[in-house]
């Protein structure tokens, strides 16, 4: 079927895929380096986070600047600052994307933030 | 206005509709099996969850195989290998989407799980 | 790239543009008025959000009535039901999104609440 064609997978497992893509949106959560390491400060690990998410998005045919909306999930909102602190860094060369920042519990207790983000999808996935 | 038509509203009450498709995409919560029952564990919610989950994205012309994200939401983190073991026999024979787990505290307390998902909907609805 | 001509940014500081649109949907998260007033109650708070998230509605050609999903976060979910009075007198004329509603700590100790929609973006942006 044709349609099929369309949702675009990348870096499936059998429980989830690291990012999906259709229509011209690509969508994604990311997180600090595996395995997470609960002795880097939320600043050290958002770094690490931003590394990987620019790979992710270059793997999908996005970009820093192709986001459209990113969810800030903090395990600690006190870490707010420092983390958009980095984040200011990250996005200064681009157009940024909406966002939400709240604190919430992460799947693993040494990871101190996670980001989901909906993007632009216009080329071909790299590779 | 045609393109009114184009967003389709499921299981609409005063408060919120159950789904809402809108150009190829379908976006809805799914939660356990009402009134909700804080007496079962997790795994057993979400089984009733994902029994809810499959019939939603029947109805919308979607299906398991065509989600590309869903926002896990988990009153007690700490349950996330149980909740991830039923995930993982939901997904199996379908390419699963990308994913992010939290937790967070519901609308019910005793609800302990509700996801957010976002689908392809390439075939017209059921029914 | 006629592409980039479709991510549209609105309020774009250098940190995060209020709302994006792109190939008709809409992304934006949407809080009380600033500076926020921890004195207000969750429904004050909310009604001040509604008020901001109308006038974001309309600036990027959406409505109150375009509205697909909406995630609801609220700091103490102990509110939902004096958040809920507000929110069902906020649709009472349009069809309803799908939505879901649970608890997080936000960036602002005063912040109450914080909505993320997603829309359809049938018009062109207001002004």
């Amino acid at each position: 079927m044709e349609l099929d064609n369309l949702i675009k997978r990348f870096g499936a497992s059998t429980r989830a895929s690291l990012a999906v893509t259709h229509e011209g949106m690509g969508y994604f959560a990311v997180t600090p380096k595996a395995p997470y390491d609960g002795e880097l400060s939320t600043a050290e690990q958002a770094r690490q986070l931003f590394e990987k998410a620019d790979a992710r998005l270059k793997e999908i045919g996005s970009g820093r600047d192709r986001m459209v909306f990113v969810a800030i999930l903090l395990r600690d909102i006190g870490d707010v600052a420092s983390f958009n602190a980095e984040w200011d860094m990250w996005v200064k060369d681009v157009a940024p994307p909406a966002r939400a920042c709240f604190e919430a519990k992460l799947a693993s207790p040494a990871m101190k933030v996670e980001l989901i983000v909906i993007c632009a999808v216009p080329d071909k996935p790299a590779g």
